[in-house]
C-alpha cells in the first residue's frame, strides 16, 4: 500500500515535491487557493544553484531549463566605483543558472497536468485536522485524509500557524524596488552593488529582459519612483556597468526579511519552503532552500515507503535546518555587506569596503562566497 | 647627511622602529613619559604574527624570542559545546607564536640601551611644533629639532591631537575581564569560546602562565569577580577545556573600541600603531598592527636617506590603513561572532552558530580565517 501525502500549496516547493514523490512511487494532491495563471506569472527568483539543476533533471523537469537556462560562472561585485569579477567555476567548479521561478513552475504545472495528477487549483485549504493520527485536510472541494501533509503554501499560509514553536525573526532597515524591463542584460552576468548611494543589483531573467533592483528606504512607494529616476539611479550605483534602458513592465517595493521557523514538523505536518523560513533575497537562496527542503522530504517518504523506516523522515527538521541557517548566514553577509543601513556610521562603510576588498583579494575568500553562491551539497 | 626621527613613545611601535632605522643607519631619539619598569611591565597583547616574527628577526631583536617564544599551529574554537580545531598551518603555511608584549618591549629596550642609544625614559613631550618645516619636540629635557616625527603614544598620547581630521570609532556593548594566572595553559594552543554565557578565550604567557579572559558586561568592576567566580564561569564557558586552578596575580576589566584616524600624517608628523588605531583585541591584532606601520616607515625614510625619493613616506598613510581596515574588519568579524551582545535575538544566536560551523567546515572559510590571524603579508 503507499503512502498518499496532501501537498498545500502549487509553488516551486510544492509542484516539485509532487514530481519527487511521483518519481518514486509515491501518491499526492496540490492543493493551490490561487488558479494557474497567477501562479505562472508570480515574480520571485531567478537563479537556480547547480543543486536545484541538478534536482530538476533527476526528476525529468529540466528539458526546458537545459534548453533556455543561462549558465552563469561568476558575479561582478562593484565597490570603490570599480567592478571585480567574484569566479565560481573556477574557484569551486560549480556555477548557477539564470532560469526564472515562473518557468520552473510553469514547466513543473505542465508535468503534472499532463501526467493526469492531482492539482487543484482555485482550491483554498482551510485546515489540516487530525494531526495525532492519519491527517485530514479541509479544502474547498470536501476533506482529504491522507497518510502525510506538507506545508508548501508559503509565509501566509495556513500550515504555518499548525506547528507550534517559536519563530526567529530579523526585519532589515531597507527594502528593495524592483523592476522588470523589456532592456538586454547591464552584463553577461550579474552585478552587485555597493554603493555611497546604497545597494543595487542587475540581474536578468532572459537575454532581452532585465531584473533590476535598488536599494530604497522601507515604507517606500513605487510611485516615488518614475522611470528615468529609476535608471539614473541605477547607472550612479553601478559605476562602469551602464545599463541598456528600455520600457519598464513592473515595478514593486519588496519588504526585506528573514525568518525561520524552529520547528519544522507537527505528527504528519511538516513544513517546507516559504512557509518555514524565509531569507533575504540578497543571496538567491530562498527558491534553492526550497528545493533542497522537498528533495530531503522526498528521499525520506521514498525510505519510508520503500523500507518503513523513518529515520530520515524523524531526521528532517534538523537536516533541514542546518542548511536553512548556512543560507540565511550567507543571505545576512550579503546584504549587511552591500546595503546603507540608514544609521551606518563611516566606521560601518569601511567594515563593507575592506570585507569586499577581502572578497576579491584572497582567493580562500573568495571560494567560501562562490561555495555559498553555487550551493553547499546536500 | 643623515636624517634624524624623534619618536614619541617607547611602547613597541616606537622602540621597534627605533631599531629598525639604527639598522638602516638613521639616528632617532626616543622620549617616554613613564619609566622602565612601568613600560617592561605593561600588560598587553601576546601574540605575534608571522611577519611580525620576521621583522624582529631582520631587526636582530629575536634572539630570545626565538629561544622562549612558542609557535601555535592553529586555534581551537568552542562552539555548541565542542572544540573545533582551526589548522592554520596546515591551510596556509603560516603559524603564530606566543611572546609577550612585554618581553618584546624588554628586548628591544634592553637593545637600545646596549648600543648607547638615545632612549628617554621619564620624559614626557609637552609638545610637538613647527610642522610646516623642521619640527620640533618640545620635552621635559628641552627641545629637539628634527627632520621627521613619529608619534608612538598610543591612544592617549599627546600626538594625536597633533594631525587634524576625523578619526571613526567603534565601542562594542561588552568589555573582557582578563586575569593572569600562575597555572598551566588549559590548551597547548587558544582556545576561543563562543557560549550562551558568553565569550571566553584561554590564552598564556608562558608554559607556567596561563592568561584568561572572559566576557563581562560594560562598567563591571573586577571585585565582582572573587576566585572561585572566575574560574567556576571559565568551566562553564570553556566545554571540554578545562582550566587548570592557580593563585591569579592580576585581574582587570578591558573595554572593547575600535578607531582608526583617517588621517595619518601632519606635514613632517606621521602617526604609528595605537596612537593612529585601536582594535578590539579578539584578533590579537593590536600589537602586529604596530609593528606593521613601524615597519613600513622605516622602509620609508630608508627609501627617503638613501634615494632622497618621499615616495614610500607619501604612499605610508594609504598604506597602512589598506592594513589597518583589514585587521579592523578581522576584529571585528572575530568579536562579533564570538560575543553575546546584551540585546541578542536567537536570531543572531543561530547566525553566530551557522557562521562558526562553517568557519570550521568549510576549508576555504578556515583559510581565510587561517590568513588573517596568521598576517596577510605586507
Amino acid at each position: 500500500m503507499s503512502l498518499l501525502v496532501g501537498i498545500v500549496g502549487a509553488g516551486p516547493a510544492g509542484l516539485l515535491l509532487g514530481r519527487l514523490l511521483q518519481r518514486a512511487g509515491i501518491e499526492s494532491v496540490v492543493f493551490e487557493s490561487r488558479d494557474r495563471g497567477y501562479v505562472e506569472r508570480r515574480q520571485r527568483a531567478g537563479i537556480l544553484e547547480q543543486g536545484t539543476v541538478d534536482t530538476l533533471r533527476a526528476a525529468g523537469a529540466a528539458e526546458r531549463l537545459d534548453r533556455e537556462g543561462i549558465p552563469h560562472d561568476g558575479i561582478d561585485l562593484v565597490f570603490d566605483g570599480a567592478a571585480h569579477r567574484v569566479d565560481f567555476l573556477g574557484t569551486t567548479g560549480a556555477r548557477v543558472w539564470i532560469y526564472a521561478q515562473t518557468e520552473v513552475v510553469k514547466d513543473l504545472v505542465a508535468l503534472r497536468l499532463g501526467d493526469g495528477l492531482p492539482l487543484l487549483f482555485d482550491t483554498e485549504v482551510h485546515a489540516v485536522t487530525d494531526l495525532d493520527g492519519r491527517p485530514r485536510v479541509h479544502h474547498d472541494g470536501g476533506t482529504l485524509v491522507c497518510d502525510y501533509v506538507v506545508g508548501c503554501d508559503g509565509f501566509h499560509g495556513v500550515t504555518r500557524g499548525l506547528v507550534p514553536g517559536p519563530v526567529h525573526e530579523r526585519a532589515f532597515p531597507y527594502s528593495w524596488l524592483g523592476i522588470l524591463a523589456d532592456a538586454p542584460p547591464v552584463h553577461h552576468e550579474l552585478v552587485y552593488a555597493h554603493s555611497r548611494r546604497g545597494f543595487a543589483l542587475a540581474s536578468m531573467r532572459s537575454p532581452s529582459v532585465s531584473r533590476l533592483y535598488l536599494q530604497v528606504p522601507n515604507g517606500e512607494s513605487p510611485d516615488a519612483w518614475p522611470d528615468s529616476r529609476v535608471w539614473t539611479e541605477l547607472e550612479h550605483r553601478l559605476a562602469d556597468h551602464r545599463p541598456h534602458r528600455g520600457p519598464i513592465t513592473a515595478k514593486s517595493v519588496l519588504p526585506m526579511r528573514a525568518s525561520v521557523a524552529e520547528n519544522l514538523r507537527n505528527g504528519p505536518l511538516f513544513l517546507a519552503g516559504d512557509a518555514a523560513h524565509i531569507v533575504a533575497p540578497t543571496g538567491a537562496k530562498g527558491l534553492n532552500l526550497a528545493a533542497s527542503d522537498v528533495t530531503l522530504l522526498a528521499a525520506a517518504f521514498d525510505q519510508l515507503n520503500r523500507t518503513g523506516s523513518p529515520a530520515l523522515l524523524d531526521a528532517y527538521p534538523r537536516t533541514a535546518l542546518h542548511r536553512v541557517w548556512r543560507a540565511q548566514h550567507f543571505s545576512h553577509f550579503m546584504t549587511t555587506t552591500l546595503h546603507l543601513a540608514p544609521d551606518q556610521s563611516e566606521f560601518d562603510t569601511h567594515l563593507q569596503l575592506a570585507r569586499l576588498r577581502h572578497l576579491t583579494a584572497s582567493r580562500a575568500a573568495t571560494t567560501a562566497l562562490a561555495e555559498n553562491y553555487t550551493g553547499i551539497a546536500l
